[in-house]
Order: structure tokens, then C-alpha cells, then sequence
């Protein structure tokens, strides 16, 4: 089961948690300076050392066009990686919600995605994957620099640990500015993770560790989980303080989305958004009973263009018939839902 | 049973078809001629003239503003029958859909409403109840003016044929300002029935005839039929031809509406409006099956202010208040409609 099926930690706030690790290989070179024979090598190498831990490999080459950027929606790999001309593969471990680049910009790129908050359990599954890596290949580590890396942003401990954050009241607040700042200031990076601007769609925010150098991976996790600990209860308290009038429109407002969700037969990327956002927040508020956050992060992932495209008979041609073909996807998705 | 709650003929495009015949007694003056005295003569000799024949009465003085202001809504009773100060009654028997008001401009205006288009019908049962009450009373009538009314615009038949219709199509092509001109031409008048303007809300008009004087009743119900029927074939031939993108977009914006009118929690009367717009060319393009025309019609009068305010426990205090009870109301009119 993918991770946004499965329930998870303060989903009232945190969608999901990721860990991700850079590896390299030593003798081998980095970037444009590794020829296509070394790169079937690294790929070769590391499936050999996953073996026996059910991890499938996707030749990214042997994939169409959408079905590579269906893969980049669910944030398994990197557009960079989609986008590659030369040999590479993408290791799977679902069960464990492990996946594995080879090579990208690094020799191998390694992720554990899961849902809510649950830093600590996504680093421990990274790290038991690590460390079969490091049991059969012979992993670049050096004692001043630590793990070497292509990028010098990533030296040292070629951990980037981050999470995926829903902040509607925050946004809506006029918040985001200010912590965004305020995060920079201690090594955070806070990015919208849909779209651009202030208000991102969705709400949607990723706050990730900036410094992988000087710092232990126990230092990285633990002020992360700090800092969200202290913006979900910013969030939270911004959530309930809403009274009076205001409530009341809150209340319609998440109400009509779950209306248009069941009944619209069009609903464009951007619409689904503001859909989500009501819903999701509906759903912390104990509004909405009649929908699961699972259902609501499956739809997240599920609607994308490319995602849409891979699960239809016939792919949409047209903006329009995407967008009904969303609708429909959606209706579908609820109903399944609503008998089982 | 209201008429709105009964299936009627052509309710695609006729929600209602009425009859008002204005009569006056000889020997009584007419207007503010008339004393108190007199008034309660007037209504003692017309409840007389029906008895027996299910008519109850009720003194509009012993009712509340808000209970006045809710005949209006059903167009039971004129808005100026309900603010006058003397004393007057309205005398109805719902089984047959006939309402009088003794007295009103005239000493009575007998009306009859049906569901669809039943002009002759509502002429039948108007001009039985018009036999009682010649039979009884000394209806004023003279060989060369015919019925004498209190305005000479009422003079001759006494006759007012009314339809009210549902033109989506036709307002949204802006067919309306020319329709109403030739309507004008052959004497007929055309007005939107809620709200002003060249789109009323809902899309819902009344025609009627202008002249009572120097023309049968026969003609002027042939007149208005024949209108009708070419006005209903127009706004069906304008609603079929609606295809491609236009059609899929019409399509979305009537299940939103369904999903609208169910889930949300705050409801204008303005937006009602448009929402019963969209549902009721749903409902006869065969796209919403969950619903009927009854049911439709049914919310049309009862979510008006006073309506509402009349079946609550607590009458609404502001209009968010309102538009909350406006809401419940129409979610426990549907749901009872569901489960019946």
C-alpha cells in the first residue's frame, strides 16, 4: 500500500514525513563524467544489494512519457530524474514506502515517505535500507567531510529530512510570510508545494533542513520535529479560535466543497485544491465524517494530470475532458469508499 | 394539497397557471367608500354563498404580519390585501386550489392556481365557485360594460389568465426583451416574477392578459394558450440545441447545484434562485432524477422569508441566521423526499 492510504500521525496538520539519504560509489565519477556502461553498473550493483528485501526495479528508459511523470507526482523520483536521457532505475519497496533513484544527480538517491508526522520511523527505514547498502558496496565517506555527495549542499550527512504540512488557518492567517522567515533563520527551508505565491494550492507546505554539513542526523531530526511540534499547535489554536460568524461561513464553505466534490462532472487541478483544503480542514474540525484523510491524500495524488491519464482507458486529450475525467475519477473514488 | 405539491402538465416550462375573476356586489360602493360595516357584510354573504363546499375563512386581522406576509409568498392573498387595516377575510378551499379575498380593490377577487398548464381547468373550477355566488348574491353586471369592477382596467370579464413560466433557455439567449414586445402587441403582458431586471431570478416569468374589456373569456384563454405553446416549444428547442462544450459545462453546473443545495449550510434566497434554476433544467433534461419538479416547487414558496420564518420554531433574527434555516429546511425537505 502507497503511503497516502495508510493513516498516520497529527494528519490533522502533517500529510506525510520524508527521509531521504545521497550515497555515492566510490571510483566512480559524478554527474555528465559517468558514461552510460558505469551507470548500468550502479544500477546492477544496487539491486544485487537490495536482493531478497522485495524491491522491484523500473528501467525509467522502458516508461512512457506520463507514466514517468505519474512517478514524479507521487513524489518517487525528481523531475531531474524523469526528465534524464540516460540509463537509470527506480528501486520500489512499497511495504516499507522505500524508494530508491540510481543513479541521479548522486550515485543513488534513497527516500522513505510516510504518513503524518513519523520523521523517526522514515529515517529507520532509510537507514536499515543504508545500511544493506553499505553491508555489499563500497559507500564514499570521508571522516572530516563524511558522506561525499555531487552537490556541496548535500556533504555530510546527505540527509534531507523533511514534511509535508497542511496550513489553511496559518495561510489564511497571512502567518506564512513571517515563518518562512523565521525558519530560514535556523537552517529551514519552507517552500508551497503546489504552485507559487503566498498561498500555495491546497495550503500545502514542505519544510525541510537546509544544512546537511557540521550537524549530526540526530541534531537534523530532532529540531525539524521541534519546530512542527510548534507549528501545529500554531495551527491548531488558529483553527479553534475561529468563532461566531466567522465559523459559520467556515462551516458552509466545507460543507458546499463536499457537495461540488461528490456532484461537480468538472473539476480542474486548481478547483480540487480549494476542495481539498475545505475537506481536509472539515475533517479536523470533525465537520466532515463521511470522508477519511486517506481518501482525501489518495485523491491529492490520484488527480494529478499524468496520474489521471495512467488509470483511464482513454487518456484525455483536452483540458476539458481532463477535468471530467477528475470529476469522474472522484465520484468513483467516493463511492468505492462510501460501500465499503 | 397546495398546488405546488401536484403534478401538473408541461412543468418543464409551465410551473403554474391561474385564474382570477374580480366581482362586485350591487349596492355596495367600492373602495374607501366602503365602512367596516359593510366590509363584514360583504365577507358574511360570500362564506354564505359557499357553505358546505369546504371553504374555511380567515380574518386576515387575526393574523400575524409574518403569517400575512406567507399568504403573499404563496400568492394566496395581494401585498395589498395583507397590509390593509380594515377589516377582510380570505376565504380558500385548497382541495380545488380557489382562494378569495372579500374585500380586496374589488369586493371579491376569486382566484384559482394549478400546478402546469391547467388553464381550463382553473377556469372550471373558478367559474363553479362563480355560479355559487351568483346564485346567492347580487353580482353587479351590466348588459353592455359586463362585470363591474372598482378599476376600469378589470371592467368586462373580470378576467385575469395568468401563467407562470420557466424560461431558462430564452433569458440566457436574451430572447426575453423581444418576447415581451410582441407579447405586448397582441395584449398580453410579460413580467420576471421574482427579483427586476432583465434576468429575474430564477428565470421565472408571468404572462397574463392585459384586456378583460371587449373579449370573451373564450378568447382570452385561446389567446394565452396558443402563446404558451409556442413559447414552450421555443425554450425546448433552445434547450435541446445546446451541445458540445456548451452542454458539458450546463451539465456540471446542474450537479453542482444538486451537490450545492444538499451540502451547503448557509443559502441566500438569491442564490435558492439560481440554484432552483439549474436543478429544474435538470430535472427535464433528464440529468437529475433525485429530485422532481414538485419537490422543486414545493422549496420555491416555502424557503421565502416569511414561509420560513412561519414553520420555524425560532423565527430567524438576521439574514445569516435565515440563510442557516434556509439551509436545514431544504436539507430535511430533501432528505424526506429521500427516504419516502
Amino acid at each position: 500500500m502507497a503511503w497516502y492510504q495508510v493513516k498516520g500521525n497529527e494528519t490533522d496538520v502533517v500529510i506525510s514525513s520524508r527521509i531521504r539519504l545521497a550515497r555515492s560509489i566510490k571510483g566512480y565519477p559524478f554527474g555528465d563524467r559517468l558514461d552510460d556502461k558505469q551507470r548500468a553498473e550502479l544500477v546492477t550493483m544496487t539491486e544485487k544489494a537490495l536482493a531478497g528485501q522485495n524491491f522491484t526495479r523500473t528501467d525509467l528508459g522502458s516508461l512512457s512519457p506520463v507514466a514517468r511523470e505519474a512517478l514524479v507526482e507521487q513524489h518517487l523520483i525528481s523531475r531531474e530524474f524523469a526528465a534524464a536521457k540516460y540509463p537509470r532505475s527506480l528501486l520500489r519497496n512499497d511495504n516499507k514506502s522505500v524508494y530508491l533513484m540510481v543513479p541521479e544527480e548522486d550515485h543513488i538517491r534513497l527516500q522513505c515517505i510516510l504518513p503524518g508526522l513519523s520523521l523517526r520511523d522514515a529515517y529507520r527505514f532509510a537507514i536499515e535500507c543504508d545500511e544493506l547498502l553499505d553491508a555489499s558496496l563500497d559507500i564514499a565517506f570521508d571522516e572530516r567531510l563524511g558522506y561525499l555527495t555531487h552537490c556541496p549542499t548535500n556533504l555530510g550527512t546527505g540527509l534531507r529530512a523533511s514534511v509535508m504540512l497542511f496550513l489553511p488557518a496559518l495561510t489564511d492567517g497571512g502567518y506564512i510570510p513571517s515563518l518562512s522567515h523565521q525558519l530560514s533563520k535556523i537552517g529551514l527551508t519552507m517552500r508551497g508545494l503546489y504552485g507559487e505565491g503566498t498561498a500555495p494550492r491546497g495550503c500545502i507546505y514542505q519544510i525541510s533542513n537546509q544544512i546537511t554539513l557540521g550537524l549530526s542526523e540526530e541534531d537534523i531530526l530532532h529540531k525539524l520535529e521541534e519546530t512542527v511540534q510548534t507549528i501545529i499547535e500554531k495551527e491548531r489554536s488558529l483553527r479553534a479560535a475561529v468563532t461566531g460568524e466567522a465559523a459559520s461561513l467556515r462551516e458552509d464553505r466545507i460543507h458546499r466543497a463536499e457537495g461540488i466534490l461528490r456532484y461537480a462532472t468538472r473539476i480542474s487541478s486548481e478547483e480540487f485544491f480549494s476542495l481539498f483544503k475545505e475537506l481536509k480542514l472539515g475533517i479536523s474540525l470533525g465537520m466532515i465524517t463521511s470522508l477519511s484523510n486517506e481518501t482525501l491524500n489518495t485523491l491529492l495524488l490520484s488527480v494529478q494530470p499524468a496520474m489521471l491519464s495512467e488509470g483511464a482507458s482513454t487518456p484525455p486529450k483536452t483540458p476539458a475532458e481532463r477535468d471530467r475525467l477528475r470529476a469522474a475519477f472522484i465520484k468513483h473514488a467516493l463511492e468505492v469508499k462510501h460501500h465499503e
